[in-house]
């Protein structure tokens, strides 16, 4: 396993996945200020918010204006959020792990416990029709 | 901008992508030890990559021993992996921000500098026709 790799890739994809954010955040505050430039915008990401670079790139040569103003605020939420992430990354897999395991114990619990309850129950509605 | 939903959104991705390099280094372990058993998993995973909890809650249902393998690994690349990404992203970020301002100004310049640096190439060429 190449942890220095998986952590590169990983910063990579979080440094897209954070101009997307900073894009869908430029995308609301035009949709309140300017809602033809929020409609160019709009169609302009659909087919490059897979790829931020690519994105801003391409952007700064329609509307350089616009690129500065996403790279500052995923400048800024980078800035804000990053800390936190890797508690909140820890704790969120622990959590789903330790769910994902009492899940699969309650599973298997109840296959083995459905037989034996089943024919208890049986048992208690043949004595019950006996006994009417 | 609600940089508190941004930061709950980013960890839920994060986790997720967490998980496929997770399922990336089993898989690779199983083309080494158990190619049949890669051939499986990779044919399963296949359209459930997208999302990291689902494609475990399913892949218990086949074969749990895969899933708390996927599961412990993923645990622990977050533990190895987790701590260094705040800088990573954001020295990342700096520096694509740095470099895509430094491209856009260095346009800006060629551009300007284009039309009276051929205008001086055509007066020389005007004047060295002339001494000939």
């Amino acid at each position: 396993m190449d942890l220095k790799q998986i952590a590169k890739d990983t910063a990579k994809t979080l440094q897209s996945y954070l101009t997307y954010q900073a894009t869908k955040t430029v995308l609301a505050q035009l949709s309140q200020t300017n809602p033809p430039l929020w409609h160019w915008l709009n169609n302009f990401c659909a087919d490059k918010i897979q790829d931020g670079e690519v994105l801003i790139e391409k952007l700064f040569h329609e509307k350089p204006d616009l690129a500065l103003r996403i790279m500052s605020v995923r400048e800024h939420i980078a800035q804000e959020v990053a800390e936190f992430l890797p508690e909140m990354v820890c704790t969120g897999i622990a959590q789903a792990n330790m769910q994902h395991r009492r899940q699969h114990l309650e599973r298997i619990t109840q296959f083995k416990l459905s037989n034996p309850q089943s024919k208890t129950e049986n048992q208690t509605e043949i004595i019950q029709d006996e006994e009417l």
